[in-house]
């Protein structure tokens, strides 16, 4: 070959980390290839927000909202044009509202100073593993399984993951307790453990108010920060138990956030609350914001001002509750979600659950459930789902950093229609009673 | 202290490159400290886009024309609204204008699939780097001085830099083999070099076309990629020399691109053209673009589809040719340029010049020029220049990832009014005189 290829897989820095055994972009490869290769088939594989509440029109009303608020506020002609053409700061032009409506929301009372805008929570993740995880000895815990972003944004930083595999009825604080003791036998040092606490990507489970308190106290006696992750919450329209942040007294909590699911994807915006106090090498005491910050200069400099105008326009048109802006939103992912369970439970009326070993977890929010099935539910069994069945799912072995997850699969419900759900249900339970008659493998 | 608190540092992992010594931000953020305590003082030291040909109404336009783009194109609503509303493809929704923009105003054509569209250039350069240097022994070449963004996505992965001093007419293509044979010398493995061809920041040196050339027969016999970035180009109005990517035949050049200077910073829009061929393990063949793409789903996901949009309107208006559209900006640049050295000449005749030792060079275009000072150019240096003499200025040592440039400081020509260059050289020929004068330390 004339000129310059190049070898593949740079994403394997293998005499780093070779522990990090990752290969969920293989897998999420494979995946849009089945969806690609069966167009017709029902996929409750993607976790897309639901678009029919959205009016393109209404952006340029919600940018020109942000503008006016400027105005309204002192700025001149000349520094209104700077906001939107320029770079702008580092952290973010619009804290404050962010601010605003998290206390609002949320029960969070934080400094804008303590926020950092950022090109959605991807970013956010990104920038607080590089904070946190800063020695050769310094470890992320996770649940496992666990949302692929976070396995992503470790993998790109060469930082290993100790994965805590959840129970069925989610994560066990004695189990994390554990893992952070044989880390420290180790000779590791944890350093923070990242959570989805509410309706969780990818099992839907969320965590009781006692697991919360629970959580931050052990936080705090192993002086671990918490990186808490929740997209789901106001958008699930069940009842919101409060946030690891509002809880957080002892500023154990990072909390990272995303408008992904309540303003718009297309926005690109999410931020990160970090207050906790910094000490630098010259006595100096700032926040952990103002380090992601920094962080961030090498990332992306700044978020687009456009797009914080965008979020900001909703954000003042809803004065700060996010929560109320999606009432419309939350009843109707809650009605996908019901009709699915329903649908699951006339599919599989108790005998026929018995018989087929398949049982399932029934989230009251969010995009995601569980559903356990009495067969190696993996690549191949994907394909055949798909060519045979006409039903796509994605296998829950994807989101387990260390393995695990052979039996489960999940089932995204945010973005079907009840009639594509009552028909892809069937189809499923079709596959499943299939596959529970074929000879078993090994290992099924 | 109750509760979490964490002690600074985060940017050093000491014990992965305790040689990266960079400390920029410290530097930098000492400037901002500058520039907000003498806030009369004329500032030669940001960068900034000239803002005053921008129109933020126009913006709403640029998206329309997209919208409408997509729509004549044969797009239905609903799929107009997903464009705007939804994540969207990784590797980004504008690369077919991109590629048309490329091939028209700097001749390079390339595929719409070897475009991958990021968060600014800073993007770009964060995923090159973590694409191709992916071993222990990989390391990175750049010239000093050389552009903080590179430094940083560097430090930002923990890659060692080595810099090849530039000359003062410019990088010699015979002292980069050296390095590279050095590098080799001592069991490294040099990947790529890192170069901004055209008025470069900060030294403002644009490379012949002869240099070009050789350049390229250079990175084919020694078996690197060029990482080129220009984001001055298309705003410099001088006569401009082919990009590396349009000269190269082998393969050997990605090019990063910015929209940050020719349309608008806000928008936070730059893309990589990689159209390498990549084996993977399996034996396929793709392109380094894809790559970065998988590498960006760790990072910001997708570049905001609303700022694509606005970037994409641009485009459409000016038919993809961004140097046409610049033609007003380049005059206005190019002026402010030629003042600043008029102004120099005048204040610094040819008598002064020579007692003073003060040099400078002469760019065509570019936002920046260097001028060599007869005293170390350092913060106290700084400090005084902003206190007793109203001026500010970049210390040129700040762009030098291991030392050097004392005696340069760099003059940013890009956001001043004519009656500020003049007054704001006055002020610097009295300080530079000054300080001439001083009793001289030990170094000077």
């Amino acid at each position: 070959m004339n000129g310059a290829f190049v070898s593949g897989a740079f994403l394997h820095r293998a005499d780093l980390h070779g522990s990090v055994s990752d290969p969920t972009l293989d897998t999420m490869n494979f995946l849009n290839e089945i969806t690609l290769r069966y167009p017709q088939a029902i996929s409750f594989a993607p976790g897309r927000p639901y678009d029919g509440f959205f009016d393109t029109g209404q952006i340029f009303e919600h940018i020109q909202r942000y503008l006016n608020h400027l105005s309204d506020n002192g700025n001149s002609p000349e520094s209104v044009r700077d906001a939107m053409f320029q770079y702008g700061p580092t952290a973010g032009r619009i804290r404050e509202l962010i601010a605003d409506s998290l206390r609002r929301d949320e029960n969070i009372d934080v400094p804008p100073d303590s926020i950092v805008v950022t090109v959605g929570c991807q970013e956010a993740m990104l920038l607080a593993v590089r904070a946190l995880i800063a020695g050769r000895d310094d470890v992320l815990l996770v649940a496992s399984p666990c949302y692929v972003g976070i396995t992503g944004a470790a993998r790109l930083l060469d930082v290993e993951l100790i994965a805590v595999e959840e129970q069925e009825s989610g994560l066990s604080t004695a189990d994390l307790e554990a893992a952070l003791e044989s880390q420290r036998a180790l000779g590791r040092r944890p350093r923070a453990f990242y959570v989805v606490p509410d309706h969780s990507n990818p099992s839907g489970t969320t965590m009781p108010l006692a697991t919360r308190h629970q959580l931050l106290d052990l936080a705090d006696r192993h002086d671990i920060l918490l990186l808490e992750d929740s997209p789901y919450r106001l958008v699930s329209g069940a009842p919101r138990l409060p946030t690891l942040k509002s809880l957080d007294r002892r500023h154990r909590v990072v909390h990272l956030g995303s408008f992904s699911k309540t303003l718009f994807p297309g926005a690109r915006v999410g931020y990160a609350v970090a207050d906790q106090p910094v000490h630098d090498a010259h006595g100096r005491t700032g926040l952990l914001a103002d380090e992601l910050a920094k962080i961030k200069s090498m990332v992306t400099v700044n978020t687009s001002p456009l797009s914080q105008a965008a979020v900001a326009g909703m954000l003042l048109a809803a004065e700060g509750q996010v929560a109320e802006l999606n009432k419309e939103a939350s009843a109707y992912y809650r009605g996908t979600m019901r009709s699915t369970l329903h649908r699951l439970e006339q599919r599989f009326p108790p005998g026929v659950r018995e018989a087929t070993r398949v049982r399932w977890n029934s989230p009251e929010g969010g995009f995601f459930l569980t559903v356990r099935v009495p067969f190696r539910a993996d690549n191949e069994a994907l394909a055949r789902s798909a060519q045979d069945f006409g039903v796509i799912w994605t296998p829950m072995s994807y989101f387990h950093p260390h393995g695990g997850g052979d039996h489960s699969i999940r089932l995204s419900t945010s973005y079907l229609t009840e009639h594509h759900i009552s028909e892809g249900i069937d189809r499923l339970g079709d596959f499943i009673e299939h596959e529970a008659q074929r000879p078993s493998g090994p290992e099924s």
